[in-house]
């Protein structure tokens, strides 16, 4: 969960936000509306240190044993898109939250929520891809629970899944611990998932050209510790509220300033073409299978280099820089060379994107 | 999950057993649908040992740590009950799971799946419900989800929590584990969880003087294996499905024969008044916090006697004895003296009654 504050520094949001009194679409976009339900609900009740931390994990100690411990419910629709299903969302996501504390997953739980009359042949393909994802992954799926509510009381199905993850390094990896100097590398091409699901959803002409991105990223992950040790300073995968959330949120939750250069930031020519006839900022539109990572300067190279080797690093790029002047600050300087705040997307872009 | 097999010896259920190609409310039941729907589908893909065990948690080892790991999804209708909400109920419910083992609960989840126009008043209060229930039970809720979703395309609110505890024992707590011999405990009053949500549900007119029973079990399963050491070998919380459910389960993973002494079985007057003008077998209503215990017959009378002493077990009593003659199979001698067999409910009693 994310807990950050308000943006630091002079700046303020061009969009009014408006307070309601019920649950909004916005509420779970990934965006401000997102981030104030939590900070303001979730963080201030459940009230303690793990969970204000902020990182997509928490990190826990049993014994003398440290381990990731995550969460994820998974509302896709539909439930069948190019590039992947909500079971294989479903492991991926899950497995990939426990990869950004540099831990390595384990065992998940999968909880389903089921609507009257769901095709148990639908049933059967999500739960034989969420077995496929898994073995890809390098974990169990060791405890569940099936909830059956009548037809018109879901919509198809919705999965949780939980996770479980060792955690056998020292390194401090977290949306706190970015540093002014260090270098922002994504590693790959950006909001090929939103628009794959919108595509379909939508009926759109390019549906099918553009596929989910969907992919476990553990071995990203484990690449990037031995390439970086200690340098790596943080991981995040930019789901729901796109690379923009989660530059908002490490900007933020680290006190720093960050900088990105457009021309860098490597896009689908076809999700660049349907992000222009849709209106849609790539930088707003969810991953599901990407790495934004901050590393010290001296193993930037080295770990563009290493991730260049992965058949998921290939399009791996270096997006910009992190700074100190403006806490909490995300700005942008645009191929026509101008700069522009990158701001947190106001309310929900997107509904049901993963 | 469960995973029984098909029920031993030449007993066959007396309701036909029709299968479906799409969901039915029968498949989240808790009883003979839902196993099927378990046993086919999701232990034969999933297929690992800890799902084939059958417990209500799995038993996993990390570095040389034993931990315990459980979810449930929580769909009950209304959110706001005599006795308690789902929100009370979504961490007791996982907390007993992980208890069932003898472990300590420590860590939560929570994944929320919100419905548009959910009133946030609502929301506040569930969220403030699970802090209380967290403390009770002494756990911490550490990491979490929310996603919102179209209105309609969801029912209010849906909570999945999963839960991690520690294993600090070496007995073989197990449905698996069940003996010839051993004495059926139940720690209190059954079917006042599923006849309180029926009577708020329905607006009958015993609403409000039954009250669920939904309550944390940690000290309970605790006294039980300070009591009992290694003679306690099953404790269940019988949910959905009932007692009924909880014994045929246990009776068929650990091949025995259970038989129960109606007369002897603890029920709230108020409660046995409603199933009968409801046509309902207690057996077969869901309790939130009450445990099935198996121990062998020399520890039997001093675990009720330390029962006794607690608030959650003041009406605990024994109900029934274990053979080994008929695996499987699971009678009671009714108050008239003659035998019936309990089966597992055929298909869906109460829908979402958890």
């Amino acid at each position: 969960m994310n807990n950050d504050g308000k943006l630091s520094g002079s700046f303020s949001c061009p969009i009014p936000f408006t307070s309601s009194d019920t649950i909004q679409p916005g509420h779970g976009g990934g965006g401000r509306m997102s981030r104030d339900l939590i900070s303001d609900l979730f963080v201030r009740v459940f009230d303690n240190t793990e969970l204000s931390r902020g990182d997509d994990q928490a990190t826990i100690t049993i014994g003398d044993q440290k381990l990731a411990f995550t969460t994820d419910s998974y509302v896709v629709d539909p439930i069948f898109f190019p590039g992947g299903d909500i079971g294989e969302l479903a492991v991926n996501g899950t497995v990939n939250d426990l990869c950004t504390s540099g831990a390595q997953p384990l065992f998940l739980s999968a909880g389903f929520v089921l609507e009257e009359g769901l095709p148990l042949e639908e049933l059967s393909k999500i739960v034989e891809s969420m077995k496929r994802a898994a073995d890809r992954a390098g974990v169990s799926i060791v405890t569940g629970d099936t909830k059956v509510v009548n037809k018109g009381s879901a919509d198809k199905l919705f999965i949780n899944t939980a996770g479980i993850g060792i955690l056998d390094h020292d390194y401090d990896i977290s949306c706190r611990n970015v540093r002014a100097g260090d270098i922002i590398i994504i590693s790959g091409t950006i909001a090929d998932h939103g628009i794959a699901i919108l595509s379909r959803r939508e009926g759109l002409s390019f549906t099918g050209t553009i596929r989910s991105d969907t992919a476990p990223l553990h071995e990203i992950s484990r690449l990037l510790m031995e390439t970086a040790g200690g340098g790596l300073h943080a991981m995040r995968d930019p789901t729901r509220g796109g690379v923009a959330a989660t530059l908002n949120e490490l900007a933020q939750s680290s006190e720093v300033e960050f900088r990105i250069y457009e021309e860098h930031i490597p896009v689908h020519p076809a999700v660049t073409g349907a992000c222009e006839m849709l209106g849609l900022d790539p930088l707003h539109v969810a991953n599901e299978g990407k790495m934004v990572i901050c590393v010290t300067p001296e193993k930037a190279e080295q770990v563009l280099a290493a991730l260049k080797t992965h058949p998921l690093g290939k399009d791996a790029a270096i997006i910009g820089e992190v700074f100190d002047e403006k806490p909490g600050l995300v700005s942008m300087r645009t191929r026509i060379g101008g700069w522009r705040i990158i701001d947190l997307p106001a309310g929900e872009l997107l509904p049901r994107i993963c």
